[in-house]
């Protein structure tokens, strides 16, 4: 039977401040255990949390576990959810369905071994164990406790045939694969063929995806951009692209002259760096008619938007969804099907 | 004959500090008078600041045009360039062409009545006339002084049918009008029939110029979102919608509540009110598989990313390009053919 107040799908239900908002922009949820009719409750195992709230957590307590792991306490006892007040980001959870809902529509059972595929800054959320088992050194974040799962949320059974690390660090990423595949599919340029795509951060996670993705979509070419030497090396051993180039991706020409260097402009340009600064170099690497499509959460929509328009580019930009149905599959069987994303993907866990 | 130093195209040239960046991203341009062989230099009459940042200055100084003005003349001789260092934003410029490099591919001449179309943010300014004739309560400020376009700036000569303010109203957002139309067109959803599309801030500039160019490229239906009943009642009254609602656009579900009665959920949404927080709302009021269009400049990227996401919700967003062959003519074509756009844009100078 469920609480009073009718559930939404979206989970406006369990805002408590301010009103009105989603979920996400909440400052506070209702983490309660009892569930409404459409939920499903979770026994969390493990927190992940997103690199770039760790990094700063981890910043401002310069290193000190114990002062990482109190903040992240407080923050999810005052909060009913992981959000980092500074980044503003979260991170996944992994853990065993405990109660669904009889209206829930996400088909999950009670024992199912699952991952969220929405973000922990949406997701009520209650630890239990004082995170007694985390040292607050690392973003995975070993911990018993639980969440709350929404009618419209998103959460992966993990396969039983690959270590759960290496599942979450996939499906972490899973969209950026997802909707590169899309955009390849539903290219239509000159020559009846695919497009050439660059990949800027090809060897990282969201990167190396990208690359077998758009390869197996029917990519003409694909180019890896890669920050130094070293990522250049990694990235050729895993056979994912056509051509690495090195270049700095917060130096616009460079970026245009190296992606130009490989054969490009490239059709679509696909930007999965953590850094600000890439919107120009990313507009500039890519042709006429083409299409950037944009990973990093350190995009700026105004430089995205102001820089095209300031170059007189005409290019089609998108910002990278998370989510896409099927998602988690098609990074899963990317990654089971080629030795180089897993062996980049091993090297980073 | 040039300086020293060689042009680039895009005016990497001009920039000062940081090194390496475009001129968008500079802190500081050199303005200098002096032009390269590709440059055109412009004779200022009158600056558009674009709306979202005027309202930031106005709301810091609290409506006192002494101090808006005095901020501007700062931001244009401390940074070469009028860019608003908070919202990153500029906007346009009306001048009469100066002096025309020799190898200037933008085909004007001396003389030639011309707003530019790219964005103030990465346009050298220099301000002759201490803004004397400006009083800071309008975004329109007329002035004397210089601009310097670039080999890949884009500016287009003012027509002699239409008053200089309108049109300059009307090329500040002709990018999405043009955007609208190309989505508009290129929709492939059942039943071979256009997409219906919800204008959110429909009333406004870019909003109306947005439905016409939505209704005009084939749209099966037409939604104008709008605040509050004043212009609800000036929407209905311009024709330019086949339903128009009231909602608050910071609102998700009041926002995908009202679509959804007008017949949505729209298959294309276009959001061009300049206010935070407005991409929840649009994700939820567009169908599975849909798109939307950002052209405010107060989108968060982040907050598109991770809403989307976190919505579960498949759909294709945009980033807003200001840039698209041919945008000036859409958009001075339906003001002429449209008088409801037209009555909408008069109503606002």
């Amino acid at each position: 039977m469920s609480p009073p107040q009718a559930a939404d799908p979206v989970g406006t239900h369990r805002v408590l401040e301010p009103a009105g908002v989603l979920p996400q922009q909440a400052l506070r949820l209702d983490a309660r255990r009892e569930i409404w009719d459409d939920e499903v409750r979770v026994r969390v195992r493990r927190l992940n949390l997103d690199a770039a709230s760790f990094r700063q957590l981890s910043e401002k307590h310069r290193g000190d576990g114990g002062q990482v792991r109190a903040e992240v306490l407080d923050i999810v006892r005052s909060r009913g959810k992981m959000q980092n007040p500074v980044t503003g980001s979260g991170g996944m959870l992994v853990g065993v369905v405990e109660e669904v809902g009889p209206d829930s529509p996400l088909g999950l059972a009670v024992g199912d071994r699952v991952a969220t595929l929405v973000s922990l800054t949406l997701t009520p959320l209650v630890v239990e164990d004082a995170l007694a088992g985390w040292d607050g050194r690392s973003e995975q974040v070993p911990t018993d406790g639980y969440a709350i799962l929404f009618g419209r949320s998103i959460a992966a059974r993990l396969p039983d045939d690959l270590p759960e690390e290496l599942s979450l660090a996939v499906l972490d990423v899973c969209g950026a694969p997802a909707l590169v595949d899309r955009v390849v599919r539903s290219y239509t340029g000159p020559d009846h063929r695919g497009p050439v795509v660059a990949v800027v951060g090809g060897a990282g996670k969201s990167g190396s995806l990208s690359l077998a993705a758009a390869r197996q979509a029917g990519a003409y070419g694909t180019i890896g951009v890669v920050p130094h030497d070293r990522e250049a090396s990694l990235l050729r051993e895993s056979g994912l692209a056509d051509d690495v180039v090195v270049a700095d991706a917060r130096d616009p020409l460079a970026l245009r002259d190296a992606v130009r260097a490989a054969g490009g402009p490239a059709d679509v340009t696909v930007v999965c760096v953590d850094v600000p600064g890439c919107e120009g170099g990313a507009v500039l690497a890519t042709a006429d008619r083409g299409t950037v499509v944009f990973f990093s959460m350190a995009t700026s929509f105004s430089a995205a938007a102001l820089g095209a328009e300031g170059l007189a580019a005409d290019v089609t930009m998108l910002v990278g969804n998370g989510y896409m149905p099927g998602h988690a599959d098609l990074a899963l069987r990317l990654l089971r099907e080629e030795p180089g994303v897993r062996s980049l993907f091993e090297r980073r866990l």
